[in-house]
């Protein structure tokens, strides 16, 4: 069972570096423990976001000798825990790790004071409750980020200083990893939050400027959710011809598509009889409108796309540009259909809903001169099962 | 000179994994290699973005044993470059690392073949170019990241096998710490790509808003730029009151501050006459639509409190809620000076522009009765510099 310390840390380590989640390097090292160096039990605390406390991250071993799951946790104010980050272990032994057999023999030592002693025993005792005779803290800095409890080994053996050295070595990389983690998973979770803000805002100040059209309520958010459902299911049926970029860029189009409304006065948008042919043209200049609101931001061209193509037609008859059939970008033929549906579906000023139902054939009657058939289909798939 | 290579290659590794800088990591090696082991010269040949070749990222040593700047690129066709790339020292010497004087004696081993000697000539000319005696690769996965060159020692005499082994793996930990740091690098750019995606789309659409009340163009901008100035220098004069969360609020809350203008109607927002008690009541409901319109956003709650709180008075006579002095959040104080300022400055429907001076004035005769008095000596401040 002889052991290449030095290149299975050299492997440990270039594992370690590329995981990111904190829990999981901890388990890798402990399972190494017990199945490389045949040690009963590997448990590991720690330390909890608030500070508070050591949580029971990983236990690894047989059954029977596992860290028991009730003793969970270990509060900052715990012997084992103060008798570490005082470094008590460094003075009385030489070094951090703290062997039960060391300790043991410390209580016997005419050297060792009275009261030393007695912090000693506490820690014995909470060692054998946790079936344990190594214990190796986690510094990081000044700060105890968790500690690494160790059975006995399986052939009653103690351990050997080159097993020792290995194991301390073992886990301070693995600490710096769990840091290194840390940091990379707040990293992502920021990214997300920041994510998060921006869908959000865009969503409220779409919804403020629908709200200017008094018989639109709701239909910035029925659209975007109807054009995601049509561009999922495509991903479904034609094996992820969208990526999540593409996904992403619909959400944002979908969302922003009437913007350029903002710059539609309010009486032509809520006129409640006939438009005239110039109130018309003013209304089909919401795309563009749109397109110049959005086009200092590089970062949405993809999404003015969808914005700036959502009123074209597949037989050439729509606007601004009158592209006809595969000129026109599918993020803007998937909004096209998405958005002509919930027009027809919800009452206007000039006209009250029309039954779904016929607004469904009505979407039918229209594919392959207004919509593009391949997104009609897929709409009218969606219909069928009572999904719209 | 006995250098403790376990002890140096964990230290090395433990400072390592905190620092996300690729080029830093790769500078300490190279600086630790010369100082510690004595080598006259380190070189590290990186892979760029493109992956078209591999750049001179560092080269430590004395002067004029540096590799020159010149050979600052090696491409990915080069001689060098394939030998690594095919695992060529593998095959040949057992290991991927290449030492010069090996490489010379195989030239003249009858067991290796013609064409690989030809080979081995090139490479060992390229090294002679470099003046190294040992190169080391680095690969991830089937990658070849990059190439350490080193030169001769300072004493002449020969790598011990134990230095090698150290070289090797504490480059092997380096091309790690490398990937990693490169992965974290990204992150922080895309987190920053994603909060200016956040601010230029609020922009983009405040400023659309903006457009609806055809008397304030830019009118946004410009108090967004003069809150921050306001906000900043009170930073310099008060040891850093604001951290940057407050900074990034006040900006967005500049921003959005007449976000609630958009549920105002149009006709009312750009009447010419004086406005009757009914149509200024409308006016005035503006910050609360626009905490209305940002309530579902929770992370912009700051910046609301900005929005609500922009027509408060510090007499307590200002809306909506008649606040008073101290009650009155600072995120709100600032946005008004800028506001009033920016107001009175332009031309409204109902009035042409004041002079700059006049306006000025009106803020200082206002100091105490309408505004915050700490604030509007930063913005008098501000002002005899000619900053405003």
């Amino acid at each position: 069972m002889a052991i290449d310390y030095k290149r299975e840390l050299e492997n440990a380590a270039r594992n370690m570096i590329f995981v990111h989640d904190p829990d999981l390097l901890i388990r890798m090292m402990a399972r190494m423990m017990v199945s490389k160096a045949r040690i009963l039990h590997a448990s590991f605390f720690l330390q909890d976001k608030t500070k508070d406390g050591y949580a029971l991250t990983v236990s690894k071993g047989s059954l029977s000798k596992k860290v028991p799951l009730d003793l969970i946790r270990i509060d900052k104010d715990d012997v084992l825990i103060r008798f570490f980050k005082s470094h008590m272990s460094r003075s009385l032994f030489g070094r951090e790790a703290l062997l039960y057999s060391e300790a043991k023999s410390a209580l016997k030592s005419p050297r060792v004071k009275r009261e030393t002693k007695q912090g000693l025993m506490h820690v014995l005792y909470q060692m054998e409750l946790l079936d344990s005779v190594v214990c190796i803290p986690s510094y990081f800095r000044d700060e105890l980020l968790g500690i690494l409890l160790l059975g006995k080994k399986a052939n009653g053996r103690n351990f050997a200083e080159e097993e020792l050295d290995f194991f301390i070595a073992l886990n301070s990389n693995v600490t710096m990893a769990v840091r290194n983690a840390q940091l990379f998973k707040q990293l992502g979770v920021e990214l997300e939050r920041k994510h998060q803000l921006f869908v959000r805002t865009t969503v409220a100040l779409a919804a403020a400027i629908e709200a200017k059209d008094h018989y639109t309520h709701g239909h910035t958010t029925r659209v975007t959710s109807l054009s995601l459902e049509i561009a999922h299911r495509m991903n479904q049926k034609n094996k992820k011809i969208f990526d999540s970029k593409f996904l992403e860029n619909l959400h944002i189009a979908s969302l922003l598509h009437d913007i350029g409304k903002i710059g539609v006065p309010e009486h032509i948008l809520n006129k409640r009889c006939e438009l005239t042919v110039g109130e018309r043209n003013r209304i089909k200049e919401h795309p563009m409108i749109g397109v110049n609101i959005l086009k200092p931001i590089k970062e949405l061209e993809a999404s003015m796309i969808g914005v700036r193509y959502h009123h074209e037609r597949f037989d050439g008859k729509g606007y601004p540009e009158g592209l006809k059939g595969e000129q026109i970008p599918l993020i803007a033929s998937i909004i096209s259909v998405a958005d002509s549906f919930d027009a027809m579906s919800s009452d206007r000023p000039y006209r009250l809903a029309l039954p779904k139902s016929h607004a469904v054939n009505e979407i039918s009657n229209l594919s392959g001169r207004q919509f593009c058939p391949s997104i009609t289909d897929i709409f009218l798939e969606l219909c069928k099962e009572g999904r719209i």
